[in-house]
Formats: structure tokens, C-alpha cells, sequence
């Protein structure tokens, strides 16, 4: 297939890493940035040998772009996501898709208007491990599944200075719930369906912003499961999916220092199977074993966006698109509802709003 | 020291567990025990060499009889402490030191006028990575402590039967929360302090009994800091406590399979610490590394029972005395409250009862 080109609109760390998986697909090709910062715009055009724009308009204007992926604060991605649409180029957002509900509807309502390709970078379902959990979940190789523990933290709330807008209630609502956790809740839906309520606890905790840097959350799904999402600032990288079956406990782990290396973050992650290989009716005669499970690897962010890629040429639908993503969201925002008025929130409470 | 005469009341499984282990302290002998099932106590006498009696008067009745071990389901212990304490033998009970905190506030009331010593059976704290923890936190070794999630599992609740005293709401409420969580909540506290309030989620699901199999709960602690505690009957064993520091995280776990085995559970558990080996400004060039932890090995269910004796001797205090005991219990009464009531729950509430 000719390769999409691709427009990076926001031109921060992030964008950078993206920039680099991007150049590893056939399937897409930067080919240039907006940055309203003349500084990044510059940097990113001579690392990444591509153009740069001055504009929003000056990128949308160009007819090479078919896409645009943006990667901008959360509360600017309805704005941007409106206009690229509107201009006829395909969507790619970095998670979240949105800083609200309202805005979310938002990018919902003008991507079916204009029928453009949509894809929300919710990559971590996309991890070989994850994938893996899924199909051993549906084939019933662990029994019946009671409750899941997911975990995400990193140490970004330590270094958060007062003007990032991610250390903003009103642009990162939940702090790190928001920014890592939000992969967690997508995690969740993908594993056991459509999260009903929940019920949060979010500290504000060893850091110099005003945002919360701790949070603790409790999900109720539509199944009758439950799980837990916990979401840290202020310790050294987590993430981890514990899934407890009747039969078996899965439990998954991958070393966060390779997050952005989405070629190689698959072999520094471990899924880990815990089942009986000794059972008696005596209690004190039971062996339990672990045991490391095998799955095929992917590239969680080069696999997003060659799908998105190949939706765009097919005109097919993607895995994770708006409502996917609303949900995801929605899930994080009654964590922060819940949290802040001491009380179970409703999703259809958040999504009604 | 000349042993501490000791009589076992009631002997199920885990009082013939808990004899296994004294027979290995010099600081006890188990002289007799006593159960209403005829078949129970001949058994019992018989696998441990000992005497038996037909009643709990007959028991107390006994010169050589210096402290009795409560081992019978939890809404006996009041009544037999009673009448044990009365008859100034000093009491160990099993976990949780009662059913209700109307129970525990007697067993408080008459362990204090009559000056019996007391110890209840909350040996998860003596575990020695759980010793470890404690140590490496106090001594600032992991940074300032945000959260901590533990888990406690097995797969009891596959295999209860109506009419097992474990199944019933009124005599186990909460199910594995006050029967196995409870480890957990005075771990909790004993790493962080006083729980302050908790909100709480409990599922009946995959079992043929009445009570809950699936407990998650949120706990906030007067130092600011919080905490998950997952409480699970229908999945493989799973204890495991993890700790998010600013400058490091303590991942412990224990093979549940060798729980009851109290010389070598130290020998089948592991602390991990995880700590960055590579720091730089560039969030995409920090290595982190997980470390295995020594520490050194203790037998709980042997030190707990010879910490009983020594105090018995000594007449000093024991760690776990009626208020650290009936704290862990109120934290879980709390649980199952805020489940029922679906709101946030004050530890002060169900103490102040």
C-alpha cells in the first residue's frame, strides 16, 4: 500500500517518540508538524527529516497530509480533531481522547459527520500480554474470572513544576488517573466489558503541583465483576494486570523503563500463570505453580497506527474508536466525580452529562 | 523457662496445624484439648499424643492447664475466653479476635479485670519479609510511602458447604475479607498506622454458600496515606503486599501453599525492591531495576506462640494485644458495612458501636 502521510500536530516528548515508531512502518510517513512553539517545530523537522508548519491551517491546507495525529494538552484535542476533520484528513488522538464528556461528544458527533477515519492511542490493549490475557480469558483456560487488579505509576508527579498542564485539575482531571490509568480502564473494558460504577479515592501527595498524584479506584462492571485500578505519580514505574480465575490467577508485568521502545516492550514484559499442579482434599496437601505463558509479540504503537493506516485505505472501522474511547474516559472522570463527592458514581452518569 | 501448659479449644484443621507447630516450641506443651465432636478430640489426643476433655470446664479445670488457645469459629471466641480468663488462664485466640465488636469490647473488658495475658493470632505480621518491609520503611530506605495494595486468596469459597460456619454472613461477615483480609488489615496498620475510613465492594460469585467470596476495598489511614486490600475465596492462593515509595516499591509475595508451614513460608516468599539504575533528565534514558531483598527468616505461627509465653512468664505485653486486634477487626466490619450501605465508612463508626 502507498503509505498514509501523516501530519504530528502538538510536538512534545511524546510526538518525538511517535515520530520514531512511525519511521519503522511502511504504512505512514511524517511528513510534517505544527507546534505553535517555533523552537519545537524546528527540532522536530531536523530530527525526524520532515516539514514543518506555522499553522494549523498551513497543515491542513496541504493536500499530501491525509491524516493527522495529535498529540496536543488534552483540553485542545476537540478544537484540532474539529478543524482536521472538517479539512477531510483522518484522525489520529493520543489518549485521552478528550479532557471531558462534552468533548468528546464532540469529536464523536464531527468524526461521523465527516465520515473520517478515527483512531484513540489506547496501545496498552494492543501489548502481546494483553492480548494474550484476552484469548485465555474467552477460551475459559482460567475458569470463571471473580476480579482484576491493573496498575499504573510512574514518577512524573515528583518532577511536575507549577505550568505544566498536566500538574492542571481542569486539563488532566485525576492526575496520573487521567494520564496512565485511563490505558488501564481501556484495558479493563477490553477484558471484561462495560464498566457500570465506581468508587475512587485521589490524594494529592509529594509534589508541587495542585494536581492529585495518587489515586485509588474500585470498578463495578455491568458483568457483576469487579476490579481495582490503582494510579501513582509518585513512585517508580508500575504496570500490571492480576487477573484471578477459578481455575488459574494470570498475573502480567512489564518493566515501564521501555514504554516508549514499543518494539522491544513486549520482551521486557512477563505473563506469569498460577495454578494448582498438586490438588488434594486436604488443604495442606496443595501445590501451587507458577509458570511463564508465551505469546506471539507486537508493537503496541506501531500496530495503532498501521491499523489506523490500513482502516484509512480500506475504509474499515478501527478497534478503539470514539465511543471505545469515551468510555475510557468516562470511566476516569466518575473515578474523579466519585473521589471528590465521596460517593459511587454512575459511567451512565458521566456519559448522560 | 519451664513450657506453658496449654489446652487447644476447638480442633478442626487448623488447631491440628497450629499443634504441629508448638510441638517444635520448648516454650509450650500441649497438654489437652477439647471440642464437642467426640471423633475430633479422640483424634486430636491421639495425633499429638496428648489428653482430651468432654467439656471446657473440665479444661479449666486443670492445675497444669496455665493458657487455653482459642480455635473454634469466631462468634465462640467471647464465651470460651470468658470463662477461660475467669479461670485465669491466659488466652491466644486464632483471627479475628471476635465476630462482632460487641464481642471483642467483652473479651477486651475481661482480659483487662482479670490481667490474663492475651495474644491474638495475627502471624502475617511476623512474616519476615512483612518484618522487612516495616524496617526498610522506617528507615526513609524507599522515600516517602503513598500507597500500598495487598491481597490475600484462596479457593475456599469453590469448596464451602451450607452449614459451614465460614459460609454464613453472621458468623464470618465479609467472608475472605474477615477471614483471610484480616491479615492484611493489621499488616496494614501495622505498616501505616491507623485506618481512618473505607469504602468497600463485596460479591457473592462461584460459590454454593450465602456469604461473599470477592471483597476490594479502599483504606484511607490518618497519616494522609492509602491503601487496597483485596480479599478473595475463589481463585488459587495469592498473599502478596506491594508499597509505592518515592524512591523505590516493595513487591513481597508468599507461595500460599506453604502458609500453614510456618518453618519455611519465609523460605517460600520473595521481597523485591524496584529502584531506578539509571536516572537522567530524559524520562526515555531511566533504567529500572528490581533487587531480590534479604531478610532474616522467622516462623510465624512459632513466634507468636512463644512470644505468648514469654509474656505468660515475664508478665509483659504482647504485640497483638485486644486493641491492635479489635482495630483490624473494626477495619473490617467497616468493609463489609460500606459495602452493604455503599458509602465510605469511619473506622471511629463501628469502634464508637
Amino acid at each position: 500500500m502507498h503509505p498514509v502521510g501523516l501530519a504530528i500536530i502538538g510536538l512534545g516528548r511524546w510526538a518525538n517518540v511517535l515520530a520514531g515508531v512511525y519511521e519503522r512502518s511502511d504504512n505512514v510517513r511524517v511528513i510534517t508538524g505544527f507546534s505553535r512553539t517555533r523552537e519545537k517545530r524546528e527540532a522536530f523537522a531536523r530530527r525526524h527529516g520532515c516539514a514543518c508548519e506555522e499553522s494549523l491551517d498551513a497543515v491542513l491546507a496541504r493536500s499530501d497530509v491525509e491524516a493527522v495525529a495529535v498529540i496536543t494538552p488534552n483540553d485542545q484535542h476537540a478544537d484540532a480533531i474539529e478543524r482536521a476533520a472538517r479539512a477531510g484528513k483522518h484522525v489520529y488522538v493520543e489518549k485521552p481522547i478528550a479532557v471531558s464528556i462534552a468533548h468528546a461528544n464532540r469529536i464523536d458527533a464531527v468524526i461521523r459527520e465527516t465520515g473520517v477515519t478515527f483512531l484513540c492511542g489506547h496501545s496498552a490493549r494492543r501489548l502481546g500480554g494483553v492480548r494474550q490475557m484476552k484469548r485465555m480469558i474467552d477460551r475459559g483456560e482460567i475458569g470463571d474470572v471473580s476480579m482484576v487488579e491493573a496498575v499504573f505509576s510512574n514518577e512524573r508527579g515528583l518532577e511536575l513544576e507549577e505550568g505544566d498542564w498536566r500538574g492542571d485539575p481542569a486539563k488532566a482531571p485525576g492526575g496520573p488517573l487521567i494520564q496512565l490509568g485511563v490505558h488501564q480502564t481501556d484495558n479493563l473494558e477490553f477484558l471484561l466489558g462495560p464498566v457500570a460504577r465506581v468508587t475512587s479515592v485521589g490524594k494529592r501527595m509529594y509534589t508541587r503541583v495542585r494536581n492529585v498524584t495518587v489515586s485509588q479506584t474500585l470498578l463495578e462492571f455491568q458483568s457483576g465483576q469487579s476490579a481495582y485500578l490503582g494510579a501513582n505519580w509518585v513512585a517508580p514505574g508500575v504496570f500490571t494486570i492480576n487477573v484471578y480465575g477459578t481455575k488459574a490467577n494470570l498475573f502480567y508485568s512489564l518493566d515501564f523503563s521501555w514504554w516508549s521502545r514499543s518494539d522491544v516492550t513486549d520482551a521486557h514484559s512477563i505473563l506469569r500463570k498460577r495454578a494448582f499442579t498438586q490438588m488434594d482434599d486436604d488443604p495442606d496437601h496443595r501445590l501451587l505453580c507458577d509458570t511463564d505463558v508465551e505469546f506471539p509479540p507486537t508493537d503496541h504503537l506501531r500496530d495503532e497506527i498501521e491499523e489506523f493506516a490500513l482502516a484509512i485505505r480500506s475504509g474499515g472501522e478501527t478497534e478503539v474508536g470514539t465511543r471505545t474511547a469515551t468510555r475510557s474516559l468516562a470511566v476516569a472522570l466518575a473515578a474523579v466525580k466519585s473521589s471528590a463527592e465521596r460517593r459511587a458514581v454512575e459511567i451512565q452518569e458521566i456519559l448522560g452529562e
